[in-house]
Formats: structure tokens, sequence, C-alpha cells
């Protein structure tokens, strides 16, 4: 059998095509940035339809429904929904819910609360089989998800975007498109869209080319200099290329204020929920900043615990293959009930 | 005599054309983002110098060699020096500097350090002709200029964005433009572009819509209800028209808060180079914020010494009205040397 895992953001799809038989997993990333435009998102999944093949079935989750030219979640989620089971087909569709694990189009269309922005609920789902108790951190492009899971439950507070906020289950900020202001938020800097976070990485080394995919915010080049062009800006400073090392000193001070803000967050959650050490599971292209933080033999990648896929490809498309694993799981049990 | 002065920034072009001998000024503003692409300053100025008819001379200050589009400022200096001298006559121009107060083209070539982002410079330059000793507060669409005058001379410690920022004379936030996170750090909102402090105050019914130029985050209308609903995004939360008066509160603790912002920044400025109490002159389109801080004795408006021009007019127009006045005393006093 032969699933798609779909995972439908604002401004990127990651996809996964797994066969299970051959035990052979396909990622893919593309930027789409929905917020521009709704049309980007048609053209993006049949061009994404066409380079992986057919398919038996295919597990969706999403959060575009957020980008704001949706008038609110629910009115993106139905849209959303209705584009792709035309593209894919309604009979082959399935969308992650936090309730029922699986919704077809139409009971999907009237539980749209429990299906919009669920895609770090379909991740921290997969991971329980391997992690009973756990806490995972997935830190994306502009997003870090903390998810307490514990007897194979995930225990997180927050059920929508503005409860995860403040349950600190969710901090809005990834190593990517986030603004540095984020972070460094103390000082006095320049609040415009000169610079972001994936500048600070890149200056720092720290971002595989694969998965940095959306534009710079000058749409100049990801140059080691542009970038630490872009941070000076953010200062008020004119760049100069003799100035690299002290503008890497200011990308390293960022980093470890990043990493302090994350460790204080999982630790408040760790420390509310558990009584025993547990395992930290890192997830998403930011992992290396978790990784950084807590010893070897306390930590895990989500990685560790794919076969038949590096690394490398399964970065960033965490939700869209935890998505495609709990379909084939889901179906398999529906059968195995007749 | 006739002068016409602007003040070139990054997003929006303010003009002024003063009739001397007349005591009669029109001022116009044009939303010109420049960082979108270089052309639109070509254009724009084409665009107002038709509207605007001859003029005898030309006085030029700028900050939009800031914008991204150049590789710093320097260049962006240059670049915006040669294309106002080749649009208005390089005879005519006159670049405003903080040095001497104004340079013709050459050399302002030279001393693009002594002309860019001096705009704020201008305005106190004007002002400290009627308070000789007063702190000049200046709140445009995203930018604060906190500026001491002492003696008829502007005692700023900064003389560069980046010194200006560091001694809290500039603050990177303004009334329209500047993101909701500027001013709310401690709470965990979403650091998306989905709404910014001209939403706050459109709620808030503070914003002439006469000054409120540029587009919404969104694209979509600046009504009260679009305003809230870019708000409530911020937040993580789904907008209902049953909630506006929800997200007014919100928006009157913003205003709060960024009011306590400015009045601290003030009171440190106003400790550290004054003994006794001195005017506070309010400027720009935030200008009632600070306006509601102080008592009426002490606090009087930019647009009070203007004869001539009713205040909405003179609204954001203070740089390219006190340029155009500047250089009319300037040529007067070069003239009467002779």
């Amino acid at each position: 059998m032969e699933i798609i895992g779909w995972d439908i953001g604002g401004a990127h799809i990651k996809v996964s095509k797994i066969n299970f038989s051959k035990e052979k997993t396909i990622t893919k990333q593309l930027y789409c940035p929905v917020w521009m435009n709704i049309n980007n998102l048609n053209k993006s999944i049949l061009k994404i339809k066409k380079q992986l093949g057919r398919s038996d079935y295919h597990a969706i989750t999403m959060t575009a429904e957020l980008s704001d030219i949706f008038k609110n979640r629910n009115k993106g989620t139905k849209k959303i929904i209705n584009i792709l089971c035309e593209i894919l087909s309604e009979k082959k569709t399935f969308f992650y819910s936090n309730a029922k694990p699986f919704l077809k189009k139409k009971e999907a269309l009237k539980k749209t609360n429990n299906i919009n922005s669920m895609n770090w609920h379909a991740t921290a789902n997969f991971i329980s089989d391997f992690y009973p108790n756990c806490i995972l951190v997935d830190i994306g492009s502009s997003t870090t998800d903390i998810i307490p899971i514990k007897k194979k439950r995930v225990i997180a507070k927050g059920t929508n975007d503005y409860k995860r906020l403040l349950f600190n289950e969710l901090i809005y900020f990834g190593v990517i498109r986030t603004p540095i202001t984020a972070i460094e938020k103390k000082k006095n800097l320049i609040y415009e869209n000169f610079a972001n976070l994936g500048d600070i990485y890149r200056v720092l080394n720290k971002l595989p080319k694969k998965i940095d995919l959306g534009p710079s915010q000058d749409n100049k080049s990801k140059s080691k200099n542009d970038s630490a062009r872009r941070i000076a800006r953010i200062f008020g400073k004119d760049y100069k290329k003799n100035d690299f090392n002290k503008w890497k000193k200011v990308a390293l001070q960022i980093e470890k204020k990043q990493k302090k803000i994350l460790k204080d967050n999982i630790n408040k959650i760790k420390k509310k929920n558990f009584s025993s050490s547990i395992p930290i599971i890192g997830a998403g292209v930011g992992e290396f900043l978790i990784r950084n933080i807590y010893s070897k033999n306390n930590y895990f990648t989500f990685y560790s615990k794919l076969k038949s896929i590096k690394k490398i490809n399964a970065i960033n498309c965490e939700a869209a293959i935890s998505v495609a694993k709990l379909l084939n799981s889901f179906l398999k049990n529906k059968r195995s009930k007749f």
C-alpha cells in the first residue's frame, strides 16, 4: 500500500510518500506562499501530485488556514479541504483530527476545530508509539512545539494556537522566518522586515540549503556576507566585509539567547507534568538547537525512529511522515475489525 | 520666493511648497514604497513635481537610503541625490546637513553621513528658533524621535541611527507600520506580519484617514472590524463581530503600554540634560500619544508655530516644512553677507 502524507503550511507544503510493503519513503518540500495568493495552493498541490504519481490514500494535516488570506481559520480549513478533495479525489483523502484520528470530507467540514493547526498533534501521536513518556520539541522555520506525552497520550494543555501560546506549548519562533526582535527583546532594534533568524543561522553555518527554501527578506542572496549585512541593518549599522566576525559574534549571542528561552520553557513543561527524568525528542530544521542543550543519555531525535529514510530528507517533513504512518495504522485497524 | 521642502522616506514622500511672500503653504504626502522598487522613487518625484508646479528652490532631507534595496546607506544616499538633482535641476537643489546647514550636489555626494537620516535634525533645528530649551518628540508611522534642545542647539548624543537607538533618542516604534510585538514584548504572540499598530489606533479611532496612507498588512480594508480581526490574529484568535469591544480593550492596553515606554524614555532624556522644567513639543501622526501624557501648561505642538497651515495638513510633513523654512533663512543670510 502507498500513502502520501501532506502537511499544508502557510509558506511551505511538505509531503511524504510511503510505500509500506517495500518500506520506501520519498519526501518533498515546496515553498508555497498561500498567504500571497490562494492559487499558489492549487498549483503546488497539482505539481506535487504529478511528481509523486499515483497513491492509494492521502493523509492530510494543515496550518495554512491561519494565513490572513482567509477571513478566519474555519473558512480557511473548509477551503483547503475542498481544494484537496477536488484534486486528490474525495474517496482517497483522510484528514487528521486530534479527536478521532481521521475524518472524511463531510465530517471534516463540520469539525474544522479538530483539524486546523493539528500537525504538531500528528507528530506527537506518531512518536508516542516509540516514547510513551517524553517531551517532543519540534522547531520549524517559524514556530516551536513543546509537547508533553504521558502514557502514550498527548497531555498538552492547549488545544488551539491561542491556548498553546498561553501555556508556552507553542512558541512563535523557529530558526528561519522569525524576526530577530522575537529573541532580542531588550535592545532597541529596527522593527523592519530587514532580516530574520535565517540570517543568524546562515552566518553560523547551521541551515542546510536543502531546507532553506523561502526568499531572504530583501530577496538578495543567502550568502554569509549578505546575511550578515541584513543582520547589521536591524542594528542600524552599515555592513563592511571586514565586519563579518563581529556580526558572527552577535549571531552567536542570539543563538545563546534562543537556547536559553527554549530550555526554560521545556523545563517548565517538564516540571509541571513529570516527576522523574524523561527523554527529550528533537525534530524540525531547528533540531540542532535542542541537541545542544541536552546530554546524549537523555536526548533522541525523531529521525532515529525512521527506517528507510535519511535524516536530511525527513527534516521538516515530520508531520507529513507521521500522518501517513498514522493513516496506515488506522486503515489496518479498521480492516482488522471486519 | 517659493521653496519646496522634500522629506524622502522609505515608505512615504512628504513635501511642502511654501510661498514666502504670500505666506502660503501646500503640503502633500504620497505612499511610495522605495524598498519595493527604486523606480517608485523616480515616478513619485516626477508626479509630485508636476502637481506642485515650478519653484525657485528645493530643500531635501531623507531617510529612504535606509531601504534594503540599497546595498548600504552611503550608496542609497548617493543614488537619491543623483535622482533628485536630475529631476529637480542641480542648480535649484540643496541638501540638508547636520553640520553646515545645506550642501549642493558635489559636496553632498562626499558627505553622505551628514545627510542621511537627518530629517529629525531639520525639524529640531527649525523648532529651536521658537523653543531654545525643550524636548521635541516626533512620532511618525514607524519611528519616534526624542530630541533634546538646549540654548538653541540640538544636544542629542546620537549622530546616526545606531547611536540614536542606543541612547533611546530614536525608538523604533510609531503608530502605524510598527508590529504589535514591538510593544507587547512579554506575551507570547504570533510573530507574523498579520497586524500592526495602525490597527490598534484605527480601532481606537485615533488615526486621521488623510495620513493613514499605506496598505494594511493583509491588503484588506482599514475598517474597525477588519482592524480588530487583524489584531485578533496576532493573539492566535479568530474574530467575531461581537468581540469588537474585547479587542478594543486590548488596543487600549497596548496604547497604555506604548505611552508608558514613551514617558519613561522622555523622562530619562530630560533628567540627563536639564535641571529645570522645560516644554515638551509634540509632532507627527502619533502626537496624540504625547499630548495625553503631559499637562497643558508645559506641552506645545509643533503646529502651534505654523501660520497659514492647518494642523491636519502639517502632520507628518514636519521635516518637509522645516527644511523649506530653514533653506529660506539660509539663502537670506547668504544674500545679506554680500
